[in-house]
């Protein structure tokens, strides 16, 4: 047998989902040696840094709203409470609407969900929008160019007051902070994990093991810098789940798209600067983050640069592929002017004279239903598939995962509301689908 | 605009989905010019013809059981009252069942179901089993081997006597023929399907098009012998379904695992000749398909050849991963020898002295809930996802996609019951997680 290290646990991936689970187990089994790998040289690197890095509870799904409106008041417990600036700004979530879209019966079942959990919105006719962001266009009469593009007038706005946007890197820096004060081994950067190590139980040591009769589990991870052997491992690898599980034949049932973001700087456009400072949303005098009607085009406020950071949501026609290599993650500048930028300019016209500073791309991971994955199988404990919303359940779902490593039927969530556990596993799966995904 | 030949429907697999939803829909919608292709040379090749071609009811899921048990009936209509021999013999599917196993809640829960939606099954004792098929090992007291090898001693038999097996070339050929009596449009054979081609609605001849702010459909396929132009493409490709869903951004939500099936022939075993006549079970005095209750090897009785197919629903482990290259399907004799075959002589040591003759392996395409796919989004209609049932579910699901094209509400199957249409959809999906899964 080669020669391998020990751990209780190994945490695979120092994103946000990784460092928040690695504080818990650590918080709540604090004799456990616990092992933090990422294959970057911090923590935090990869698709956390390259979110939109914004929280909403404004979902239609009763899970994904419980998940995240704990996530967000704990965000704001660490700020307020705490003490830890998390640049955690409540500006509040803002979607635009068309009259269809707005009474249609989604929308409608989604307000209703909302108000049945006790999610805080409110909903703006077009004429106090129209008085709140005077930038906005809320008249596409006669253009031919937004009928061209499909563009829906906005007639609505339903706004979430205890949304908002954060620092993830600052967020990240928390758990792991926590984690670090308690913890008694040194996380460890720059260490790829090639593959989950599937071993017979018990072991027989003959050749071809193991066979299809012996019972498995996974006893740690093959890395570029040798084995590592740990009784449970967790696996936080967000988009690239299916790289570790498809070969030992678990199913991550993610999918991969890339996503990008573009930045915008206002503080030189009179139009721009209004609108950053948007009143009348929030105590914070602040443009909230904002859905466009169409396309699925979106712009989240940056205060400290004075600028709007803007995706797109897109669906059909953005082809599903696991993000590999850097190649796949170069943000494509003729898909902003082409298919975003239009789209921005037609709502929002003081966009029009601007152009991206800065842009970067990262990897969207799909569950099948919206709601994230936390399961416990064969030594994998996956916490997975937050469907473009890890920052958000990330300290959910690393509570609800911790519940499972320590075989609680129920996990305690920030605030002291209880689900339980096996809500998010494969096998007793217990969620709707959830309808509100950009 | 490159040229490129026009139908109203294509149908892409030529396997068992392809062809009876082929039919629903030329039977229903005799005026459309229907299109069915296939990359083989003939119809039913690929893992239609690869697959253990045994059909049941005994589904845990409503849904499993409703597509399953109607299917089956249109089976028997199809040999018994329009006289064309699909080789289906009722020989019934007998689980093989440990006393942990027979009174576990999921085995419970099952039964349960069974009876409230009227599936008929039978439950036998060690006892009764032993007599019926004397050649069952059912003590395996002392044996170190078996505690070794997990094997849980059989106390309980799960019977159905609907079930049984059949030629799905013969089935496939049903629906071809009945297809080209109504047909205007003679199949392809051994043209691939290189991809979708997804179009902006309307087209505005924009470099760059499709935008995200344009609608989008699909309106045909690129296959090596040139474009073709659909108003509906049907997709019944099974495990290929990614390869032409993912590059334009639809998710299948179906994952593929290598299968392999043993050939192993008895009129040379005294033993295994008589388990192959074994009586009792049903009125045609043969061996049910059996399933063992330990590590998922099981096998179907084959009367033309006096022999047996033996097969094994291997879940972790085995890694799952598109088949694409003809070094894919090899069968491994390794796997047999050291997997399989101790289990199978095991439980029937008659098996002990013989060796397979024959062998083949295909793709098994698993949904995330072992529930098929039937829906129609984007111009495609999709039908996939039989996770390892496309044979028993075949004329359910292509009455479904049949009723999706028409857009009617509700489908309905053979015998009369209905279903509504959209109840496999991803966006309106209505099942439960099925749990029976070989």
């Amino acid at each position: 047998m080669s020669e391998s290290e020990n751990f209780d646990i190994v945490v695979v991936g120092a994103g946000i989902i990784g460092v928040a689970t690695a504080y818990y187990l650590q918080k709540n089994n604090p004799n456990k040696t616990i092992l933090l790998l990422d294959r970057y040289l911090a923590a935090g690197q990869a698709n956390t840094a390259m979110s939109a890095a914004a929280v909403r509870n404004m979902f239609a799904s009763s899970t994904n709203q419980l998940l995240t409106d704990t996530t967000i008041k704990f965000i704001e417990h660490v700020q307020e409470e705490l003490g830890y600036d998390l640049f955690f700004e409540k500006c509040g979530y803002l979607w635009l609407l068309s009259d269809s879209q707005f009474n249609s019966e989604s929308v409608q079942m989604w307000m209703k969900r909302m108000e049945a959990s006790g999610i805080h919105y409110k909903a703006y006719d077009k004429q106090q929008l129209k008085e709140m962001m005077p930038g906005l266009n809320v008249d596409f009469q006669g253009s031919e160019e937004a009928e061209l593009m499909n563009l829906k007038e906005v007639s609505y706005g339903l706004f979430g007051g205890d949304c908002g946007v954060l620092d993830p890197t600052r967020y990240v820096e928390f758990y792991l902070e926590e984690f670090r004060k308690i913890g008694t081994v040194k996380p460890r950067y720059g260490v790829n994990v090639e593959s989950l190590i599937l071993e017979a139980d018990p072991k027989l040591e003959l050749p071809g093991e193991p066979f299809v009769w012996q019972n498995k589990r996974v006893i740690g991870v093959k890395t570029d810098k040798g084995e590592i052997r740990a009784e449970c491992v967790v696996l936080a690898t967000g988009a690239w789940a299916n790289e570790l599980l498809d070969p030992i034949g678990m199913n991550s049932k993610t999918k991969v798209k890339k996503r990008q973001m573009f930045v915008v700087h206002g503080a030189e456009n009179e139009g721009l600067k209004q609108l950053l400072s948007t009143k009348g949303f929030n105590e914070v005098d602040m443009c909230p983050f904002v859905i466009m009607p169409s396309a699925g085009v979106y712009f989240r406020p940056q205060k400290q640069e004075q600028g709007f950071w803007i995706g797109c949501g897109d669906k059909l026609g953005r082809e599903y592929k696991y993000i590999q290599t850097d190649d796949d993650l170069v943000p494509e500048s003729a898909y902003y002017e082409n298919s975003m930028f239009p789209v921005l300019s037609a709502y929002f016209p003081d966009f029009a004279t601007t152009r991206p500073v800065n842009s970067w791309a990262g990897s969207y991971c799909y569950s099948p239903d919206a709601i994230p994955f936390v399961y416990y199988e064969n030594g994998v404990l996956v916490a997975n598939g937050a469907s473009g919303s890890g920052i958000m359940k990330a300290d959910a779902m690393a509570r609800i995962a911790d519940a499972l490593y320590r075989g609680l039927p129920e996990a305690e969530l920030y605030g002291g509301k209880k689900i339980a556990s096996e809500t998010l596993t494969i096998k007793k799966r217990n969620v709707e689908i959830e309808s509100v995904v950009i």
